[in-house]
């Protein structure tokens, strides 16, 4: 039983019982970003949380060890590059990309932002016009060493 | 002359001439963000916008002409993919771009965040561990039709 | 199981059974192109949707919870990129893309026609020297923001 | 010189002439559809239809003789893969490919849409939540051979 | 049970009994191109073509259904491409394409040799030198429209 | 100068010309899919054959040089891999191609069709249904060696 | 079973009892090279060859078949491409792949050396700065056609 | 001036002065597959040798430094994959690969046969049913380490 | 059984036992990168070796020789480039491999680093602004041969 | 003038003149690796640096300011992965990579090396063997954040 398989067990459970990301992050007390991160299979959880999203989800004694395993990491999205909503963030840095590298460089200097030291928050703004959904990206800067 | 060789002209002169985004944006009058992604070619300016960016970077007549015409979008990022600050954008949604449509499934319902209809903005939070990059994406939700 | 395999087991029962998607769509009160859509893992359905489908096609019940799931899109597609019906589709972009783009930029402005508010209809033009595939494809316009 | 140059001047002139192609269509007294097409590089013009082209764009004369010959086709899309407008029509042969196989198997049989004996039409259809971009395909029903 | 498991218990029930596709198309009274064809995944039987099929290779019922639905073409041949016998066909493409491509417009016009309305032959023709294979490709001229 | 850029003049000369490939035949004593495919730069020429080839396309002294060495062979079709006839070409490979190695092995047994021992040649049937493209490949069958 | 399948029974028992190529080659009376690639699933056998290394590798009774019966070559290949030493074949042909064109072109004339009509052998060479290995390609010259 | 544009300046200069590989061999007194490979851009020239070869192919004085230059290497096999005489190279790679790692590592332990310390030998074989092309490959073994 | 099933089965034991890889080093008495790299399915271990890791992770007797015989090296890599981890090695090459090219070149001459005549070691570095990763690769110097 | 175009005129001037990147380093007073990775384009210059690194490769004016402005990176390394040198370095990474990949997690926990707070070191190593090259990765540790 290795992570994908612990993960395609988490969300055939999540459908079968009509379980919310939004509820399981409440019983970890984290937040729906994170936690939804970590069942996909993308972080390692620590012994008390492997044991509660055993029992959220019904997975056998194996899994909890697997849920504690450093995971390797971006393999399912590479499958999902079709879906239309993927699609979009994809294409958000098609476009975006270069002017955020621009103004990066113009406000920090030469450096990255963190993918790691790293944290996801998705909201939902209300707009007459239509409801927005708002994601918002937050890393560390982290500038290229000098001579 | 395409639109193209006007972008390459535009961040040649930037480099010659020491300007900064954040200055051209003050002289149009709109936010850093949509006025360097117009820069680099992506965005679709007004007569009056194509005359002053002409006037700032010291671009030939015809370059107003191009600048108010639809462009080829998305094309450079492609040469850029290998680039540390841009590859980290998609390593992004990598990792979390499963967890943003489940996100926006379970709070919204069926459908996308529009790429279309979509503002970028781009913050720096200060923080004592080392300051951090904030980049919120803001696009329409857009529901799949029903039968 | 997941929805690839809830399709692959509509398209088994589909030809044992001799059914027809005019009849299916029959059946739920709605068009032949989004009942086929659907049934083929690229539409979320209803309960009461999902439970006729249920019926219909014999499937088991955790198929009546999958089906009510937002699928991952277009991933079947692909591998049908070789079969010569698919692939007139693609030239048909390939050769005619370039015309469409300036036609509505040309007619509507710097935007899309938009892959999710869309209507897909297919209907059969008698000719004399051949009946014709008449496909129409129906989105709403999206303008990309200005300043 | 070849097409591909011719097809890049007749857009230059365009732009710097601020010519439409609908007025391009009324001289040639053809659809705007066809005459876009061409002038993107994708048709073979008459004798007549090149004299005419290279009058409106300002072609030099070997321009005349390159547009009566077959083009190689398709080839300037791949460029424009990652275009927002280019990438939803492929995103709707992703999505809706699969069904609009199934369909035309069903209603006329094992063949497919011709894309060489082939029409394509785009209209503007006025709707008060938002205007909407029509494209009808239209092309002959070819079966495949019997034993 | 999908048209590729039926391909695939065709040729082990073949390699098996030692079946000839010559006896085959007897058996079915068609051309052995066309019977090889089908048996390989890639036409659609008639009923009576696919019963005697089902009894000659040991066929399960399911797949009598399955062999007269259109398939989804051309994927075996992907997997195929490293061989020696079919690279030399894509070799063929490569350096006699453009001279195939000249002289059909040379001497049709401005169209393509259909791929649908198409038969093909297999000759053995005896020379002292080494035998020789010949194959014959012919299809229906399609022209492109004019305006 | 290279033989692509030779390639590149012959095939602008013709277009200037309007020269034709089978009057090119005629005076150089060869057939016309032999004298094509050497034009379009995938043949190596005699001394007398490069000269007369000069001489009709206007080609300067070191082109005839070119002409005489062996050349890169199978390139410009990779470019043109998106143009609707090549693709058929292709498309026939992906459809037949199994068929072909299938009848091959049954009737000479396990070995090739050479495509470097191999004639093209390409005639125009008449037909009352429509024209029809027949083009006639022809190689010599190679077995691979026994223990 | 197929011939992949085969091969895989091949593997599995050669390491399982420590079976030596050498050995097979001197129990068929043939080349250790021929037999190996024939046991890779890569030539085909004769009846009294495929009963033979069925009973050296404990084959069940349809594999006899399956080993006389031409082959899709190439294909495990390809799986192995990141394998250092095959990576250092793939790695001669891109450096020394020219020069063998070239020499071939100045010594035969314009044409290949066959792949077909091959045979290969590899001998160790003793050298007191490390043994070598000596690999050596023969191959009939094939031709290309004059006009 | 960069090392590809020194080897297309002496690809063109050996073809319009006629000059043969074996006599330049024979000139700098070393093998013509070391030469010719060297000439082709792969192999780094000692001083004497670059002022040789910018002799016999009348470079310019800035190549006599850029010959005696590390180079990039294998870069043009990358723009001849589609060369008839390259691919048979590669196929015999494909088809031969597995054969030659596992009588590599039967003859001599886990290891690679290197291609740095490696000589390219090129021999026209005479055959009464046709001559043929012998190449043999000589690479020094490099054993993996053991724990 | 193969190589890659024998690696899956270690890992799988491995997290199940709560094994780790120093102690296993320690009991084979070799390095933990060496050990680490034989239990991930690249390098070949002695009977010894093979016995104690079968003890370690409750392998079957089968993978005692599988582990024995040189596996297919590389191939697990590849799946999983879409790791952070794996990728920032990957970026380190693109960034700093020109970098390692040109400082051989000017230090040894025209050669490469041995990948196979190699040694990892990695160490932990402390650092009060934050502990360090340390890779030492160290291979040996291989010369091209001159003339 | 782009930054690929001041590497490749200081790539050039490097030749001719005969310069170390040893002695650049010295007179840069940095290391000789950060000095090479710049001359190359990796790296942002101070406005001191650019002056030096112009006055020593007579570059033009404007390459002073391109110097000082953050490059794109790792675009070069694509064109250079034929090159046997670069290779293996990838081929470490194929072999080993995944047993860095566990190491780090076993002896820090989950999170990566940085590849921008990152040294490299390149070293000679004498060996009475042959001499050895050492490459020393040094990265801060980076953990992923907890819930």
């Amino acid at each position: 039983m290795n992570r994908a398989e612990v993960t395609e067990q988490i969300i055939e459970a999540k459908i079968r019982k009509g379980i919310r990301w939004a509820d399981v992050a409440d019983e970890l007390g984290a937040s729906k970003e994170w936690v939804t991160t970590a069942c996909l299979g993308q972080m390692t959880l620590s012994a008390g949380q492997a044991e509660k999203i055993a029992g959220i989800f019904d997975l056998p004694r194996t899994a909890v060890a697997v849920l504690q395993t450093p995971p390797v990491r971006g393999q399912s999205e590479a499958a999902m590059a079709s879906d239309p909503l993927i699609y979009r963030l994809r294409e958000i840095v098609a476009v975006y990309g270069p002017t955020i590298k621009e103004l990066i460089h113009e406000d920090f200097g030469d450096g990255i932002m963190s993918a790691i030291d790293f944290r996801l928050t998705l909201n939902r703004r209300e707009d007459p016009k239509g409801d927005r959904v708002e994601i918002v990206l937050n890393g560390k800067y982290l500038p290229y060493p000098g001579a």
